[in-house]
């Protein structure tokens, strides 16, 4: 199969490797599974490659629920469209696309509206099934339910989505870059350019350089930031964070008796006009808002904190401080309108991706890509399906 | 004196009257005072009509410092210039002027920029002093020092304000309009205008409408917001709310077993696009925030809590619903550029001003101002100097 379809799997079920997760934190098991035809508004891909993020392995190792086992993980991919359920017009089949957890309906008014990118018509959740109908796409060979993830699961040969999580992509784009747009580094580009919307010649900070933070670097970067200063307890970082722009690193482990927002204070007199939290701990919030900018600077939240996490400011702070709070799910980024454009940028020369891919990996070593993101030596590995 | 200077005050000081504020919550004491002449960069203001904002009460009964006796205390003004002390070239004697608590020193980075109103070089504090030398120009007939507030001090036929705190206007301007800009109606019209921003066709709720909260009405109307909640727990607040162009009402005590964010979610479907806390309450910020819409909605902080009084979120909430919370000191507004703007809208019969003027006394009766304010008979009571 090169991406057109024979015809003879259409509106039949196929029977396709997957890489199942039966267990929390146990090694994922390559098996045969059947796939269902697309439903109504629905799309059959095959998956040509899919890379790792952070949240697959928070999922695989979580032990109580929104876990759910056996699951098929995966939400960053790329792949070619097999086959449409009935009222798909946006896609035929052949079509180059991305799957993205986050939704664009299209419909609503949030996908209707530049504001927002938090579709209303089909809300964002860690539901186990496809989001419409509620039922699941995916059987093992012994007729057992497999459970959907973030309404993607790309660690399968095959997968069923619905038309609002697809996004048709330029069909040049190399695979091995297209699906690092479908969360992590969109997340990051997009929380500079879309959310805080970083003005040229100005100062950001970026608390965590994982592939988020880095991306956010990324983001300020083409958004034309003077300074850039990470923050991180890894030395390494720093002549990672370079290749993406950063200007200056802090080891928050290197500050003696100073906070980090006391240095980055230091450091540029006045603050920074735009801080990013990646990591997901509330006290980097609150560093990140200290370091800001009096009168104009902005805090924003990308990392994800443990469930009932808070976050605590002083009322005098931010009647007094002109300070601006805002959180970011998956940059402000519209999948469908906005995800073309970061890739005619990448096409064109301007942002980078092929530095976020750090390894990549055949299917059937999958199990490998989670024990380098476990041992913090890969940014991002890709998993090509078959190369 | 007719605004004109007679010629025989320049360089001297002046002896006339002040209103004392000599012990905590005690009425104040009309006085004969000393008001030396203005030093470099200063100006001394013959008060034409000064108006009675709650900071004033607030400071009046604080038995604690901040609080400082004996005080001349008042914030909201309108005067002409009397004298200009040495490197004074933006205005001449004679000028009409406002005097405001919040600086605009024209020269720091925030003054240039255009994203922030809070000064850098003359931080806004509440110094019982001038905010260049931390003297006071007052002293009573004894020679006992007295303090100034919030660089402002209206309470007194004359008073020095330093030229950053000197707005220049145009003197047609009515006298009892004008002083009505000095502090809460250009903080509340400011916060809808300038710091949130209001767009046309949108939502707007509005926790407390004292006169802060009818001034984000007034803002929020001229801005073309279509729907105006307004929450407060009088309900006579809801007659006086219609002239501002708020179109609903909620009683927080009759909101059952309901906050009041279930209540606005309730009436809107959605949430409202803009929500502003102008009562002081952390607990009202967090029903604000409960209200916003999301995807967009703004939470705009205006209203003072207590000292140490803190906000509190849920790190889930801000990364995921798409809101912004911010602050608004003086509601964005760059004094010296915004407030002739608001003037003209004025004079154009755009903006309402006069609504907010519910009681007039002569200067002899200031503690007749201060009892209808605490008996929350007054929205605004302006007290002239000499009719």
């Amino acid at each position: 199969m090169d991406g057109k379809n024979s015809g003879n799997t259409v509106g039949k079920p196929i029977r396709c490797r997957a890489a199942i997760a039966r267990k929390p934190g146990e090694p994922l098991v390559i098996e045969e599974v059947i796939v269902a035809p697309p439903k109504s508004r629905e799309v059959r891909i095959k998956i040509i490659c899919t890379s790792l993020c952070h949240s697959d392995l928070t999922f695989w190792k979580l032990e109580h629920p929104p876990a759910i086992f056996p699951r098929i993980l995966g939400h960053e991919a790329m792949g070619v469209v097999e086959s449409v359920g009935e009222g798909v017009h946006e896609v035929v089949e052949g079509d180059t696309v991305i799957p993205i957890f986050l939704p664009d309906c299209g419909e609503c008014t949030d996908c209707l509206s530049h504001k927002s990118n938090l579709c209303s018509k089909l809300p964002f959740s860690v539901s186990p099934y496809m989001d419409r109908d509620k039922t699941s796409r995916f059987t093992d060979i012994n007729g057992e339910t497999l459970y959907h993830f973030l309404f993607v699961s790309s660690f399968s040969e095959y997968t069923v989505v619905d038309i609002g999580h697809v996004t048709k992509i330029d069909p040049q784009t190399p695979p091995n870059r297209a699906c690092l747009l479908s969360c992590g580094v969109s997340t990051g580009v997009g929380a500079a350019w879309k959310t805080a919307n970083v003005e040229v010649g100005t100062t950001v900070a970026i608390f965590g350089l994982g592939a988020i933070g880095l991306a956010v670097a990324e983001g300020a970067r083409l958004c034309g930031a003077k300074r850039i200063i990470g923050v991180d307890v890894n030395q390494d970082k720093f002549e990672l964070g370079k290749k993406f722009g950063v200007t200056d690193f802090i080891n928050s482990r290197d500050c003696g008796d100073k906070t980090v927002s006391q240095v980055i204070m230091e450091m540029t007199g006045e603050g920074a006009d735009y801080c990013f939290e990646c990591v997901g701990m509330s006290s980097l919030v609150h560093e990140a808002y200290a370091s800001c900018r009096k009168g104009w600077g902005k805090t924003v939240v990308l990392g994800v904190d443990q469930p009932g996490a808070k976050l605590t400011f002083s009322s005098f702070e931010v009647l007094h401080s002109g300070k601006t709070l805002m959180g970011s799910l998956f940059g402000g980024i519209k999948p469908k309108s906005d995800i073309p454009i970061l890739i005619k940028r990448y096409m064109d020369k301007e942002l980078q991706l092929d530095e976020f891919v750090t390894h990549e990996v055949d299917f059937e070593d999958i199990n490998k890509a989670f024990d380098l993101l476990l041992e913090g030596k890969s940014l991002r590995c890709v998993i090509w399906m078959k190369k």
